[in-house]
């Protein structure tokens, strides 16, 4: 099939641009985004729809960011499409909000589209249209593989997703290196995205060097894998229908407990594992990093006796009760944060209690109000009697506390200096010295210490 | 965990060994199954069961055969394993039986592992202990992908397999380098076999180009592939169980008809396709290659019009009647071989008609008695009129036919001499000259000629 033929069979099958909607390309000027508002633009011969094109200058790259602008204007122009230039300040952005640069881009486009969006009054649907294409749905397949993902990450890119539906892929079933042919054959330039070029560690690895070698062995491999992937999603889509069927039959949520209904036990393992996947979902509030390690736990609480529990994640804890699993959150505990006690009183060389979860401070030390939350960029401790900082992030890799436990860490704050990491270190500012006038006693809530 | 505990940990999981069974190892003499021997054996400390080990001697490398064979019963010896061998001929039956060394090897080991079974007389299951690896699982897993296979595939390596689960795999969640370094921890040596390192060009470079580098990326890939495999031949396990409660739902089989009711058009697409999938197997009765185009042109006859048919593989047709789908098998074309017609008579320098279906031949030419068959080893064509043979192979990746047409093709053939290769090209050495005396004519029965 053409590229083109390919493109609109996708389109179609996944029904994306529906009569009269409006449909925003985010053009970088580099040669996926090109191709695609190329495309759709031919689209627009068979179908009645309305076509944007936004570009985003993010000030990264100063001269490279003009010409990237002007590139874009330029073959907006040329195809005749609406063009909305956004211009931010990223590198800034990222420094005011503490975030990477990366992490930043992404949200000033999420805003310049959603901005777009509102702009636009007349009726119809309003979709945007993202150039990802089959090469990056395979290297985003073999990383959630490589990791052990399960069907929803052997899925890989959707063709259709977000709330509404409200992205659309029609790039997905066409490769890279078609891609640049296609424009060329069209005689359409295009910009190479130095940003591109910068992509991480990974993903670098996946396309130099795995995906090579996969072709090598078949030609086609990146296409298979595409299909692979398609397939997965809907089998996904189907599991979670199923678990739909089952949660109504099986869960029943009083106040804030769920409870699993023990008849669930006779299911089939897989769906029992998406059935409890799904009440954990509900009972964190969504909280990501529900491992097959916690489902499991919760799995074998039905063979348990009545009264095992485990502990999960999120503050919620899981019971058997005659047969049926229940699931709720420890009150104290939301949003997986402690609750701290904590009161004051003069310090008068008492003996200082060695425990886990008390702590006692200097209280004449802190300079800001307190603080109880998780954690966030510009975080440190004192991690030595001269006053030497380290940020928090550097200590908690040290420790080697897993990447998905550090957001989870309650701290105790003032500002960004870090008094204690509960459950680990104090910072040694706040440590109480023959100094000290008045003491901050501070105590994790219903935790019992084991001494 | 420690290798021993992991394994026993699977073969409790998968409830590999019963009490009072009989399993039997085969023992190459390489690290694998040498393990795989020694971890049976220590497990017998806490299982009665009876273990028994079975060594081929494949006559493929003589000194390197004999060595092998010694190393084996010595092991046995050793750990107190009654020990089996058996002597085959391997290179002789390959030839007689046109086998590559690697299948008529599998094949004879079949016959070994049966023989064994046969002979225990007492009470008791019996199972064959293979010693497939993790290694050897994210390999199958990472081959499946890139040739685009559905969650069957992905599934990799089955712990437990086979008729009466009689294949069982404990050290399927063991990676290749523990096993290693648990028989060096344990003072075991083993024979390298020199078969295994010629394992054939897609394993290997899987093997040492894929997998080291995910191992860069992720030192735990091959154990997170393995996971991922598992969560998806469960899946596959399930969607097969739903496939069933479907096809006693929806489909009703009269004599040779298979009619699939309009009403499971209602359900989910992957679901849809499972049950053209097992239609198709029932239909076709158990052919392999059944393609995701058959099915999807099977689905696509529920939108069309009543008396719209489409012709599948294996003699299968699909129609449409009045919203319902029939497959029936097109009776004149049993096991996808077309059937042919023929007559001769004499040359009387007619006009040769240049058709696709029928074809004329130098009749005197035939040498040994006509057939009507699929492609086997040894196949060629004369391909020039100086009579240069060509590989029938090599023939049909010249004319870039997919491998799993390739099997399904009908060949008019003189021993192993093809003279048709039906839809395609007669061998030149067959063709009518001016010297030819008697016509054999043949043509395909009820295939309609585009002139």
């Amino acid at each position: 099939m053409r590229t083109e033929e390919k493109v609109f069979f996708c389109i179609e099958k996944y029904q994306m641009i529906p009569k009269n909607s409006h449909v925003i390309v985010g053009l970088s000027g580099g040669a996926d985004s090109v191709c695609l508002l190329k495309l759709l633009k031919e689209y627009k011969k068979q179908q009645e729809f309305q076509l944007y094109a936004v570009h985003v200058n993010h000030h990264i790259r100063g001269e490279e960011a003009v010409r990237d602008e002007e590139f874009s204007k330029a073959v907006c122009k040329k195809l005749e499409v609406p063009f909305t230039v956004f211009h931010y300040d990223v590198p800034q952005i990222a420094k005011e909000e503490k975030l990477s640069l990366e992490e930043a881009g992404r949200n000033v486009r999420r805003e310049a589209f959603e901005k777009v969006m509102k702009n636009i009054k007349v009726s119809g649907r309003k979709m945007i249209a993202l150039a990802h294409h089959e090469n990056d749905n395979a290297e985003t397949v073999l990383h959630n593989l490589m990791r052990g993902s399960g069907a929803a990450g052997l899925g890989g890119i959707r063709p259709v997703s977000g709330e509404k539906d409200s992205y659309i892929r029609p790039l997905l079933f066409v490769k890279r290196a078609e891609i640049e042919k296609y424009l060329k054959g069209q005689g359409i330039s295009w910009v190479t995205d130095s940003t591109n070029e910068e992509t991480e560690y990974t993903r670098n690895k996946i396309r130099h060097q795995i995906i090579p070698v996969m072709e090598e062995i078949n030609p086609q491999a990146v296409s298979c894998i595409g299909r692979a992937a398609e397939n997965m999603w809907k089998i996904e889509e189907y599991l979670q229908e199923q678990t739909d069927i089952l949660y109504r039959k099986y869960v029943k949520k009083t106040g804030d407990t769920f409870c699993i209904a023990k008849e669930c036990f006779s299911e089939k393992e897989i769906m029992q594992s998406y059935l409890i996947m799904r009440v954990l979902e509900q009972a964190s509030k969504g909280k990501k990093n529900i491992t097959a390690t916690h489902i499991e736990a919760v799995r074998r609480l039905f063979k348990g006796r009545t009264g095992a529990s485990v502990s999960l994640a999120w503050g919620l804890t899981a019971n058997q009760v005659y047969g049926d699993v229940h699931i709720q959150s420890r009150k104290e505990e939301e949003n997986g944060i402690y609750t701290l006690e904590w009161e004051t009183f003069p310090y008068e060389k008492q003996q200082i209690p060695e425990k886990t979860y008390t702590k006692w401070f200097d209280y004449d030390k802190i300079r800001n109000s307190l603080s109880v939350r998780h954690r966030l960029q510009g975080d440190y401790l004192v991690v030595n009697q001269e006053g030497g900082r380290k940020k928090l992030k550097d200590y908690l890799i040290d420790c080697k506390i897993p990447r998905q436990e550090r957001d989870k860490l309650t701290l105790l704050t003032d500002g960004s200096h870090i008094l204690w990491v509960v459950g680990y270190r104090i910072s040694e500012h706040y440590k109480v010295t023959s100094q000290t006038k008045q003491i901050l006693k501070v105590q994790v809530k219903g935790v019992e210490e084991n001494e």
